[in-house]
Parts: C-alpha cells; structure tokens; sequence
C-alpha cells in the first residue's frame, strides 16, 4: 500500500494501492497458512484473539448481514465434550476405510483439540435481521457462506500474526449444539483450534503424509 | 515477511515472519475490500485472471479435496441468460418488501453483469474423489465451505492487485446449472464479476445506501 491518493478514485478518498511487495507477501501468506493440528500449550498474549476476531468481521456477508456467531470455549468440561464427538465421528469415519489406507488413516493426527490453548465453535445465525434478507432468498446457504468467508479471514489473519489455526468438522454438529448449550437458531459451521504451531510448513501435512497429493488449478477451470 | 529461519522450526525450513509492515497492510487490504458493482468495461491484463486463480488455487480445503470447480462465462448468449436469472430472481427478492425499504431496494445496484470484464460461476464437486472423503462424513457442506475459501481468497488477491470482485447469489442455482450446461454432480455455490472498479471504498456500497449498518464484533462472541 502506498499513501498516493488515485486522482480517478469517484470513493472514498484514500484509495490504497496494494504493490507488487504486498502482493508478493500475500502470495507467501497463502503459500505458509496451514491447517494446524500440532500446536504448543502457551497461551495467546492478552488481547490478540479479540483483536483477531476483530479482522475476522471485516469479512464479507451476504446483504452485510454479518451472521458469524462466535463461541470461545474456555470451560474444561464442554472441551472435554467436544474431545469425545471428534473421537466418536473420527472412530465412525475410519469404518469407510480399509487395509493400508485405514491404517494410514489411524496414523494421521487430525485435530489439536487436546493441545490448543484458544478454542472457537462458530455457528451462522440462521435468521439475522442484519441484513434484512438482501441476496438470499433463493440461497439462504449464504449465510453459511459468509461466515465461512469470516473464518477464512481470521485464518490468514492468525497466520500473518505467527498463529496457527486447525478447522476440525470430524465432529457431529447436533451434538456440538447441545454439548454447548447453544440454543439459537444457529448452525453450526466449524470447530477452530489456535494456538502457536509447533512447526512451520509449505506443504500440508495430507499431502506430506501419504493421504492426497495437492492437484493444479488449471484442472478445475472449464469454458462456457 | 523477513528471510530469517526461525531456529525453532522444526518444519520445512525457510519458516517466513510476517511482520507489523504487513500485517497493517493486511488490515488495509480487509478494510478495503468491496462486494463491488461498479466495473470499468476494459479487459483485464493477459494473464491475470488465470494468475489469481492460481493463488485461489492455494485456498486450505477438507481433506486436501480441492472441490473449486471455476466456470468462466465468456459467451455472450450465456452472459445474458445469467442476467436473466438475475433480473427474474431479483424481481422476486422486491416482492419480500414494501413502502420505503422496498422502494430503497428497487435503487440499489446489486450486481454488476452487464459491465464485468470477467465473470465466473463457482461450483463446488459434490463426490470428489481427493481427499478420499476425509473430514466431510458428518459435515458433507465443508466442499462447499473449501469452495467458499477459495472465492475468499480470490477476492483478496484481486483486490490486492487492484481488481474488484463482486459475488451475486441473487440467483436461482437449479437455472444457472442449466442454462450452464454443468452436468456434472456440482452445487452451484456463487457468480462473480470481476473488473476494475469504478471507484474504490472503505465502506460497504449497503451500508453507504442506508440499507444495514455494520456492527461492532463484540456482539458476535459469546463464551462456553
């Protein structure tokens, strides 16, 4: 970004111009954020997951409705809850597998839920005045969407401040409601881990571990 | 971003730090992104698209699945029979208001088809074969969730590099995978119109309109 002012800017104002250095600091960002499941115990320092979350709602939502619900789980029984619906799906999907790939499977550490010192549950409201229904009467999965778009942020976000984040949805999502007593109209979309990551990597830990290779971009473009 | 080796990665070596430079950058870069209407007709650069696309490309996804499937519209018959999706679905949406919202809705400018350079329809794989199922048996919509990372971060590195998108859901889906011709098992997820936009802001277009103002993150976070 540089201070310049673009004088065919009709907005704002001050209209930041992103350079070719940002551009290539974002490019690492992507390249470096990672879906983390092995974090150290050390707290966040004071402040930073608020001022995290505080990015995250700078996100985009459908008709500015802003539907990201945030739960910080803090209490160590609801934790502990949360440990057993992953343990429980996680025991369920390895059923769909079998010989060396379930062994594989059994192998891969998918959740840092017993190490991660901030925990989130984050649902979408499913009936937000905010916005007051603007660009989702025929897909209300929107809302979902946008509060995807939320995580999505506070992902990067973490990451560009040396946090890891790890999404764990091998968890079953009525269960997750009821363990936390959530009793909005409220849909659950993710379970989020954060935390300082043990080790930094380019390449995720799926890829490196056997599971699935990475493919290129060019494979999911078509033509109309 | 420093080219220091962090000592106590135990990673894949060259662990990058993203410092307050950029992380303020970043804000910048969230603070100025725009669901933008608004397009300059003029083409976008050669290559670009596809550039960004790749870094879209670098979004995290359930399981390592990547199920983006990225359909660029370029035929102008197809253009219009978006359009008219848009114009059935939009007349639709009015009717959900009356007297002085609706009258307000009527003004705003919800989408940008007629001017976007480059437009693309996003759709998300329903039966990957990447990935081999991991993390989606009991939440299947993590595809779509990955899908919506990817548009998440299509969106940023466009706007980094000074394009704007924006994201019309005013649409029927069943219509658009026809008038498409998309026969696959894909789940039509967003339509995106990219460009050069005609004026840039740091606040939203329905908030500048009167029609939602922003709230404040404290109000999304609650605790367990």
């Amino acid at each position: 970004m540089t201070d310049s002012v673009s004088p065919s800017n009709g907005g704002s104002g001050h209209d930041p111009e992103f350079g070719p250095q940002f551009q290539a600091q974002l490019e690492q960002l992507l390249v470096w954020r990672r879906d983390v499941r092995r974090f150290r115990r050390d707290p966040l320092p004071e402040g930073l997951l608020e001022q995290l979350l505080g990015l995250a709602n700078l996100a985009p939502s459908v008709g500015l409705s802003q539907p990201w619900r945030f739960v910080r789980v803090l209490s160590p029984e609801r934790r502990s809850l949360v440990l057993e619906n992953f343990e429980a799906a996680n025991a369920e999907a390895l059923t769909d597998y079998s010989g060396s790939r379930a062994a594989l499977y059994a192998r891969l550490k998918l959740s840092g839920l017993r190490e991660a010192p901030e925990q989130l549950a984050v649902f979408a409201e499913t009936a937000p005045e905010a916005g007051q229904g603007l660009g989702r009467r025929s897909m209300p999965e929107t809302l979902q969407y946008s509060t995807v778009c939320a995580i999505h942020t506070l992902w990067l976000a973490a990451r560009a401040a040396g946090v890891g984040l790890g999404w764990v949805s091998i968890l079953d999502p009525e269960r997750m409601r009821h363990d936390l007593a959530v009793d909005e109209p409220w849909c659950f979309v993710a379970y989020l881990c954060l935390g300082y990551p043990q080790e930094a990597h380019d390449d995720p830990e799926l890829e490196r571990q056997g599971w699935q290779a990475r493919r290129a971009f060019g494979e999911s473009l078509i033509t109309r």
